[in-house]
């Protein structure tokens, strides 16, 4: 598997997601200004990706500002924080990597600026390395749910692409195959930009696991004729009482897995839950442009002067998830105790 | 509109949909397996559009049968008439048109093969005639539950280009705003082969009817947001028990309507059921090649040597359809008792 994000110097390198299964480009971040971009163009998605990034966008930027005054150095940092925060506003682990770089900041009052970078460039290489332990831990935690043999739906990519490497909802698939269990899984595409097609069944190929690619409009389908036996999908960010954020089309395969009495199941690291957020309608929601609808590789497909709404995410409200898996466990329905319990072990 | 089916003399023009919007092509079907070709590689979809094309293939078809000797006639067009059936599985329209066709043929042991030849040919101009009429009525007859203003959400088309022209859901959509009702339409993309995006936004903005094209996956989100009244599709087949077919991704809708208390309603003629059939599982469902989901324009889209599985159509329990829309007058559940009540006048 190559790997998602390197970062060599003061050079990030992204395998450029636009452009994968059958273009294999790097795109390079000499900036924190092309990190911005690479976010907001979708050279790289994925919340925990998203998050990792961010944190090595700050520590470039960081890296940029010629003072040796703490004052001058906090007032330019916290100015790219607040720009880098609403790169994309849905996936909550942007802003907590962005946070956790602020607080170095802040907590830094009084050393020396170049310490200061140094920290901020550790604690980014850090998240990184700490995303790939989480998300093997989440395959670990999720194995009990999978059965010895089992076929599986997921939707878009919440693999080692969209995350530090390994993956969230991939991960449990990943820990489950290499636990011998027998695991065929169907993927969602995923329009509009095909995540599933071009990022999950790649990754699943490479891995040799037995996928099969469908539309989206297909999934209640293959419930409805009791060929899935559970979905999982990863998440953007949840909410305090379990509601979640997802790409869009994730809701509808809550409720077509809740009609035909099949688990739907969401696994995200901790980084993905905002415990500010009351439930899952406070989280906004990214519309993205027209045109990723309407074109293909540059050509419009849709008739011309046509409108498109293109919302990015969906909310799936928490009566409709089996169960949350975690770095720290499995959390079962009511969310909110059971999130507000996990959380406050040390 | 430009019409979707023209016949001149001996040949066909249909107007190729495979390449609208942007391309606006003629298939000219020249021979009877020109038709046949035209249904199976979609050039023309649309259950009423493909029972009309049905007719006029069989009319070219018998056309070409050179013979004065009506045991001959009838051996060879009677295995034209299966090749015909066997052209696309789900659809009943053509099933029903080519029924009618060996019914005159059946019916006119003992006249000249020549009077035979017109008999059809005139047969199948009138069900082209007639199911414009049709259209227009169901239309029509589906006024009454479209409210003064209303978000609509429609799936695939079922419009001029599905029949001979009007279209069955959007033909109650077109009545609606005939009527001067104040109507905005949500256009399902409708993968794989994206006639939502292609042809029935297309349409929608010929007639000037307020259209946005979103992707299938989002239909759910805008349901959840309470931005659709009310959600209708046409049929490809529909059982005795009010079980239907439709587009792939047409049950979806149906289980996320009812669980967001939206009526879901479908308009088809009464040449779309097929009473045979006691339930919607005995209806055969369509397997297209993986490659309308793969490639696009010719190009390869997901990983190589990736599988895909590509159901075209699936099955709508009656228990989540709202009404059933026909040319006679809108069916209220139990179906299978209004059903027989509807078909039993004359």
């Amino acid at each position: 598997m190559i790997p998602t994000i390197k970062w060599e110097g003061n050079y990030i390198y992204l395998i450029d997601q636009r452009r994968l299964p059958n273009r294999k480009e790097w795109f390079v971040c000499r900036s924190f200004q092309d990190v911005i971009a690479a976010i907001r163009e979708m050279a790289i998605r994925g919340a925990p990706a998203i998050g990792v990034v961010a944190g090595m966008g700050l520590s470039i930027g960081a890296q940029s500002i010629e003072t040796e005054n703490y004052g001058v150095f906090r007032k330019r940092f916290l100015e790219m924080a607040e720009q880098m925060k609403s790169a994309r506003p849905t996936a909550v682990n942007l802003k907590w990597a962005v946070e956790r770089m602020i607080k170095i900041v802040e907590g830094m009052h009084g050393h020396q600026v170049e310490e200061i970078k140094e920290t901020i460039r550790k604690e980014s290489q850090m998240i990184l390395e700490r995303d790939i332990e989480i998300n093997r831990k989440i395959g670990q935690c999720g194995l009990a749910l999978i059965p010895d043999t089992a076929t599986i739906l997921t939707h878009c990519n919440a693999g080692a692409l969209a995350t530090g490497g390994y993956g969230t909802a991939l991960g449990v698939i990943r820990a489950a195959s290499e636990a011998g269990k027998d695991i065929h899984v169907f993927v969602d595409e995923t329009r509009p930009l095909l995540q599933g097609m071009r990022l999950t069944a790649f990754e699943l190929r490479e891995d040799n696991i037995p996928a099969t690619v469908i539309v989206d409009s297909a999934a209640g389908y293959l419930m409805r004729k009791k060929r899935i036996d559970l979905v999982i999908t990863g998440a953007d960010r949840i909410a305090s009482n379990g509601d979640m954020a997802n790409k869009i089309g994730s809701y509808q395969l809550a409720v077509l897995a809740k009609e035909n009495k099949i688990p739907f199941y969401v696994a995200a690291p901790l980084s993905s839950f905002d415990l500010d957020l009351e439930n899952g309608d406070l989280i906004p929601i990214e519309e993205r442009e027209p045109e990723e609808i309407l074109s293909f590789a540059g050509h419009l497909v849709g008739p011309e002067s046509v409108n498109a709404y293109n919302p990015a995410f969906d909310i799936t409200p928490a009566q409709y998830i089996s169960a949350l898996i975690t770095e720290k466990g499995v959390l079962a329905p009511p969310y909110r105790s059971s999130i507000k319990d996990l959380l406050k072990d040390p």
